[in-house]
């Protein structure tokens, strides 16, 4: 028996915390709290009421709550005290299935977890239509959470339950994200490819031309195809290009899509959902037999990540004449140049065809991308969705500050010329002096003392500087500042550096226009807005350099982890972003009628 | 014509000016000035009020006496306008007879430097009796000075003109530091045994009873019995024991000695200073027939450094009774027990002959170490010789503070868990904690981010910690506060530590009698004292733990860089430690006659 949002809405206060009964585990005061703030838009507004109410109840609460959860595969369900929710859920995951030998390391984990943080393990354990974590997973997920801060656990354990309750809540209300759930299926689908000394460990790498990289192409372009696509085809770098015409010819095109290619070892999402995204709206226009009065072009762009060769964003680059000549005779690892590897893909590997591949930017609209966030800011705040203000530019420094090695025991403190030290004087500026702009970050990711040893005082250190900022004017004062420092602490203590720029890129600010249009999008589904920069690189911050673009970032678990097998999100916020550009898609369609 | 310190201590000023013309490059307002503290009861006191004078007179008269001197092997060698000083000087280091490509090389090193640093390269060239440095050496030198900081250059100039100066000075009044040449010899000679891997590559390296070791004791042994000890032989751990017989059988001892195994690579002077310079009065002791009231024993201790075999102090060790029993089993890289290289070495190889090494401290007066100072102190103080107060007592670990890695450009400054930051946070704290207590020092010496990238937050951050003070309540306030500091930005931070203690060492006091002793000996040398503890690790550690113990330091040059090759000393601070020796020796014998 389920119920609708109207019905909620509409219901005595008793009869609607009823209806919300055993959404969060024996703790109904949540739902009744969230009760007060009917009428809801939509559920997933319903979602964030109660996850608020939860974030702003306090630590006794919040581990009360946790607390009154079941331990995995633990007492309950061996005793079968369980609440039927998760008894369910226990189940579906396969738990109740354990050899001896699982059943006995979730036990040893139980034990371990609850010794270390005080309250059990919580994990949202089931994915779309059944699907989720094998016990395989569950079970290196618990160890690598036991290594977690207690406090950063805790939330990690509210996330969880936040989850598990989303879940519940789309059951209750006979709800299935069912377009996420598409994408989530192409996703898996798109993730059996990887080359081939990745895929044999299970780990997903699909880099520039490889096999790999071509079936992973040809399955877009198939999918495109079977979406309703009037035209696909694999461009002269490797794109894939998908158009959905316009009901009228002659209109112009609004751009979309992100890149396929990934990391070594990394996330099945990170590009791909810009592709999928989009795909899935051209899926449901088609099966609307309906057209927009512009033409829909996708591309799922084949190199980003500059993984095998040095030529990051390549294939967004190509749109825009970016494509630099001395590529075609850089040389992988394995000595092929990419003209062999574009030959060996099919590809006419000639600078013409390339060239050929140039947008002439008054034929479009604009450009729009859809990214998971590859941060913890979304996941944090409890929010599926959020809209980029900005793609931070950003600088890198290779750095080394030299002072004199000197003996541990014997240099006295006010002799010393500690090239560490100094260095640790910086990180502590950039903290504050990035922290001082709100949206800036600086890091220093790479530290080390070359040669060090216990008992030397350090004569030289060597270190990377990362900073960025939402506009190119912010980052330069804020490496100004940065490098000033450097340089007064290294007079202040009578040691020298050097500097090697590795890395500058213009920030690329959000089209006013065109990110008003994904806040009304989101908006409309009754997601609470939020803005903020985008700190990694996309392929929108190339079309930036010739037409409008803006980007919407989707929730990534896990702490927006990325770059990482670990990277993941749900069908559910997936859903809410192929609603949220089915809504930008509209909104266009009324202004160019 | 020399003239002596009397006749400079009763001239009329301008006489006395006359004198002291031509010291200071072109600057004679430095020895006019000094002369005002007339009367001098030694050389090296007039040496070192000059030092002051020019220490005091402010970085623009510093500056212009540097510039006051000529190039090395420069423009006015070649045109023949150097000082009669100079050209003497240039002359003896071979500079005038430079090839080609040398003088060169030498040219092209000026114009770096003088751009690097606005004055001339200035190098004290003369060792002993006209020996020195080559030219290849005089190169290097120069090479490597091109990479230090301007203050420390400019320190650095200053201090090789004061030795130019003392050199001056000693021609001047007709003084050469005899007894300081003769050990200086004996270094010399001592150096030339090395292991055949680093001898090859002109390097030091002395380990545990390898054949190097061997013919470095026979060597002492050889110069011991020469110099007139009485008794002299190689005891079962290899230690070279000598014995200057006191007036009357059955008098208490003094002990004095040093180790003569040396680091990989290491210098000349570290401990085998504290075995030549009582061995140069024993000599004197001999050649005037001379016995002193008591035993006189020097020792060369075999093993200090722990370089060959994990058995630190094994030398002086032995003679408390702490040989470890296990060590004889222990195996070097080459897979050769200790035991199998005593047998090797002609030595007994057993327990029962160790512990027989065992000294009875009812039969010694106490300990005394001369050692090379192997920090800056008095080489940046301008002073020959300093008073140890005490060993420091010294703890170290290894640590590890563990955050979350994550991205650079995602990850927002508030919500980082940055590992290296905490360990920066730490470095700053212990520069202050340390320099609170003047005399405590505190390090981190190795310190990396384990597989650090630029554009990922530090997620681990692996690093050594090494606390030292003067006195073990000192040392364990230092080390609890750096704890609990650690615990706390870790606290604050959210993230956690590893902490894994790798070493503790008791501090070794001196017994204030004998520090007094080293007080007076020095005093009447009109050398100013000067009071400071150690902080590297030596030999009389061990015996400190038997019976009262102080140490002499000697200033080492090159701002007393150790463990290394530049490791260097002069033979008139030499001499004054020998001078210093022989009043300790005098005083004792009065205290008992």
């Amino acid at each position: 028996m389920t119920i609708t949002l109207a019905q909620l809405n509409a219901a005595a206060p008793q009869e609607a915390a009823a209806m919300l009964d055993g959404l969060y585990e024996h703790s109904p005061w949540i739902a009744q709290a969230a009760l007060a703030q009917r009428p809801f838009a939509s559920l997933t507004q319903l979602k964030h009421a109660m996850a608020r109410i939860v974030a702003e109840a306090g630590a006794d609460r919040q581990l009360a709550l946790i607390r009154a959860h079941p331990e995995l595969a633990g007492k309950a369900m061996v005793s079968r005290t369980l609440t039927s929710e998760s008894t369910n859920e226990q189940g579906k995951a396969g738990l109740t299935d354990c050899t001896p030998e699982e059943f006995a390391r979730i036990q040893q984990l139980n034990a371990d977890y609850n010794a270390k943080f005080g309250f059990p393990f919580i994990l949202a354990v089931r994915g779309p239509r059944g699907t989720g974590l094998t016990r395989r997973e569950i079970i290196d997920t618990f160890a690598r959470r036991l290594d977690n801060p207690v406090d950063f656990e805790r939330a990690e354990a509210l996330r969880n339950i936040h989850r598990i309750v989303e879940l519940r809540v789309n059951d209750k209300f006979g709800v299935e994200p069912d377009l996420g759930n598409i994408v989530w299926d192409w996703q898996e689908k798109l993730a059996q490819f990887s080359d081939p000394e990745f895929k044999e460990k299970g780990q997903l790498t699909v880099t520039y031309l490889t096999d790999a990289h071509r079936a992973a192409a040809a399955f877009i372009a198939s999918e495109m195809k079977a979406c309703g696509f009037d035209e696909v085809k694999i461009d002269a770098v490797g794109n894939v290009v998908g158009v959905h015409k316009a009901a009228a010819a002659g209109a112009k095109a609004l751009l979309t899509g992100s890149h396929y290619d990934t990391v070594r070892n990394g996330g099945k999402y990170d590009g791909r959902l810009g592709i999928f995204t989009p795909m899935a709206c051209v899926r449901e226009l088609a099966r609307q037999q309906r057209r927009l009065p512009f033409d829909f072009e996708v591309i799922g762009f084949s190199e980003e990540e500059g993984q095998r060769y040095k030529a990051t964003f390549l294939g967004s680059g190509a749109l825009i004449g970016a494509f630099n000549p001395a590529w075609l005779e850089q040389k992988d690892a394995d000595g092929v140049t990419m003209r062999e590897a574009m030959r060996h893909a099919g590809l006419p590997a000639t600078l013409e065809a390339i060239a050929a591949l140039r947008r002439d930017p008054a034929r479009y609209l604009g450009f729009v991308e859809v990214h998971i966030e590859q941060g913890p800011v979304l996941n944090e705040i409890d929010l599926p969705l959020g809209i980029v203000t900005s793609i931070n530019g950003g600088v890198r420094y290779l750095c080394e500050v030299i002072g004199m090695a000197s003996h541990a025991g014997t240099t006295p403190m006010n002799r010393r010329r500690d090239a560490a030290s100094a260095v640790a004087e910086l990180a502590l500026y950039i903290e504050q002096r990035a922290a001082r702009d709100g949206d800036s970050v600086g890091t220093i990711g790479i530290w080390t003392v070359p040669g060090g040893s216990t008992n030397v005082v350090p004569g030289r250190c060597q270190f990377t500087l990362d900073l960025r900022a939402p506009t190119d004017a912010q980052r330069d004062a804020l490496v100004k500042d940065v490098l000033d420092e450097l340089q007064a602490i290294c007079t202040r203590r009578g040691v020298r550096h050097t500097l090697e720029e590795t890395m500058r890129a213009a920030a690329a600010p959000s089209a006013p226009k065109w990110q008003q249009r994904w806040e009304r999008a989101v908006e409309s589904l009754g997601v609470p807005l939020h803005r903020m920069p985008s700190g990694a690189g996309h392929d929108a911050m190339k079309l930036h350099e010739v037409m409008p673009q803006a980007m919407l970032f989707v929730r990534g678990q896990n702490s927006g982890i990325s770059h990482n097998p670990l990277e993941s999100t749900t069908s559910d916020d997936i859903e809410l972003a192929v609603h949220a550009f089915q809504r930008l898609l509209d909104d266009l369609a009324r202004e160019n009628p």
